[in-house]
């Protein structure tokens, strides 16, 4: 049993969402934005996903995730998602319990498939996660993110088809 | 030597470039957008580009390209474009200009790579020119477009390294 619940994000949660956002913006390995993310970006790009959620424990936000299509029109039927755990609050199923969550989701809307961009091969705890969960590496970026400590590295394109039976239970 | 000339757009433009796009679009092998591409999408995603350039023969536009930052922040080192040739200008050399001129631009402005998200298996002749100009795979996309007479056709990933020679001269 986890001891934290996931629920839909609401307008009270966005100030502690920006406030995890630019935390977990600052470590480079996941999130393009540096020193420049703004309360409107939460309004529009997370709350104004199709779907965006928040796992608590108590009245502390240990993660989030949103989701919606990677493209429009032709393309739509694929989803993409983002997602944060809090740098105190890894390793604890966190991560697991919102992909998992956004799978399921996806999958209710309609999707056919999700596919994450830009994966950093430094976000090792995200790449066993996702590989755990069934999605497989269907491209290799070279030196698409300039990490603050490592310099350029590599990012890789994942994928999972929605429309097989759900893995890593 | 070419009979069109490239030129940066213009508001002036716009009118004809919105004609050129939607055309394009109805096609289904590189826009994602179906019936729904407005004059707003010119001004904001196309005249307001990092670059933004128009082939002309006389007063008819024969193609166009955008090119920007493929992501912002720690990913902005990377230049994505979309480019588009009228159906009855292909085959004279114009997208070939097209993308010369942009990865000469994506270079001068100091860009380490250029990389193209989603290009069609079904757009052969654009996968063709890519690689002539030394664009390598970098990613393969499963059913990542509902095509209008394929079906869900997959979207290949293509990456060029700016700091390289220029090839395909």
């Amino acid at each position: 049993m986890n001891d934290f619940d996931l629920r839909d994000a609401t307008i009270a949660d966005a100030g502690a969402m920006l406030a995890l956002l630019r935390s977990v913006a600052t470590e480079g390995d996941s999130l393009p934005f540096m020193n420049d993310v703004e309360r409107g970006f939460i309004d529009s790009q997370w709350l104004g996903a199709r779907g965006c959620v928040v796992a608590y424990r108590g009245d502390l936000l240990l993660g989030m995730y949103r989701y919606g299509a990677n493209m429009p029109g032709r393309g739509s039927h694929i989803a993409t998602a983002t997602f944060l755990v809090a740098q105190q609050s890894r390793g604890q199923g966190v991560g697991r319990s919102l992909v998992r969550h956004s799978i399921d989701s996806a999958r209710a809307s309609g999707f056919r498939a999700m596919q994450f961009n830009q994966v950093l091969a430094t976000n090792t705890a995200a790449l066993s996660l996702y590989r755990s969960l069934g999605f497989k590496r269907v491209g290799r970026i070279p030196e698409a993110f300039a990490h603050p400590r490592d310099g350029y590295v590599t990012a890789y394109v994942m994928y999972l088809d929605l429309r097989q039976p759900r893995c890593g239970d």
